[in-house]
């Protein structure tokens, strides 16, 4: 998708190869494409390659640099992750509404997203560099996501964003009308008597909540269909 | 959190105990904490262990079982993740979508959320067993979402929904469990042979379309008794 093709991920000092390849692939599952690998520890790497699965054609156009700023200086936008609260509080997103701020903002300018070392994430002097910070939620007594996962949380609301309700929710049959509806209500009303499962003299409840049953399910016309044969097979069964 | 202590995550047939720990690392990070396994290949395992990293106490409870039904059998709401269309479609949700249903519903009865095997998913008969599907947007040229990282979003955005929010819908019954509904789902199959509505030469379509009506309307305990007090009266009026 064209607004995510400007969107980069940037791992500083990685320590782990494999973080890497395993970062590349959460990308790739979410139509990123733009790594940029700020001092990396060991790279490439057959590790980085071996956990990117499908994910090695990412790993093979990233941009190795030493700076930070060689991998930043032409974006409009740069969000840092954060786990922690700063002393000094910077404007803070959160991952979805990064999601939006970025998709909306990639149309103008390149947009980098800031990962840290595997132990200590981003410096100060880093996430100061930054327009915002990002903090995934994450439980208080056990927040270690490792970097692929938060590579893959953060790129998860970037498409979200990117697609944004083309979800299909198609269904192969059309709803039934509320006639037709009525219709195997008074059916199935007639069977319940006949079979003697509803006495005349019952009070309205059982068919109300037999109503609100169907009801709630917004039946289709296939289903009223099933269930219409259904009870004219029940009357013939009693015969 | 009170409502993801009702929360599971039932990973089925899993090949790599490493996914295992990811998955369990995944969990404990957004404050889940009770993982089902149904026949995995290695466990327990070191390599599980390993890729837990400090979430091995998720691993120590884990509950070990052989059959799905004895994973979800008392659950009220159960998910599957599902990578592609089906054939007959399923009542969807996004993930974000799940987070909210599943945190609301969690304060009344327990919730599973099902991940199928590393190379295949979950199979057609374990997704029809389930109320809703859930399907993680990916890039359609590259939808490989390892299991941990699958697990991780889905985590992801259950902590989110409980963080956020509280609200209930009230019902004057209490909604019935798995169990039940799939002992109507036999009733009702037994009922239709009898009647000689369901012929033993049909395809299973029949029963999936009603599984899938009824699975969508989330019946209640009192539905149940109605439903198959009304099988039982079909029965005996035949005779």
């Amino acid at each position: 998708m064209l607004m995510l093709e400007k969107i980069r991920i940037v791992l500083i000092h990685t320590s782990h190869p494999g973080n890497i390849g395993s970062a590349a692939r959460a990308m790739k599952t979410m139509g990123l494409s733009a790594l940029y690998l700020v001092s990396p520890k060991e790279f490439p790497h057959p590790k980085a390659n071996e956990m990117a699965s499908g994910a090695v054609d990412i790993l093979e156009k990233a941009v190795v640099v030493d700076r930070l700023e060689d991998a930043i200086g032409d974006c409009g936008l740069v969000v840092g992750t954060s786990a922690r609260a700063r002393s000094i509080p910077w404007p803070l997103l959160t991952p979805r509404e990064l999601g939006e701020k970025a998709t909306q903002e990639s149309v103008h300018h390149p947009v980098a997203i800031l990962f840290g070392r595997e132990q200590s994430g981003l410096t100060n002097e880093e996430l100061h560099r930054c327009h915002f910070h990002v903090h995934i939620p994450s439980h208080p007594e056990y927040s270690s996501l490792n970097l692929a996962a938060a590579v893959q949380v953060i790129a998860y609301e970037l498409y979200s964003a990117a697609e944004n309700n083309t979800i299909d929710r198609t269904w192969d049959c059309r709803l039934a009308t509320e006639k037709e509806v009525e219709d195997f209500y008074g059916h199935l009303e007639k069977v319940l008597k006949e079979i003697d499962f509803l006495k005349p003299t019952a009070s309205r409840q059982l068919m109300t909540r037999l109503r609100r049953l169907f009801n709630r399910t917004r039946l289709d016309e296939m289903e009223v269909n099933i269930l219409r044969g259904f009870l004219t097979a029940v009357g013939r069964f009693g015969k």
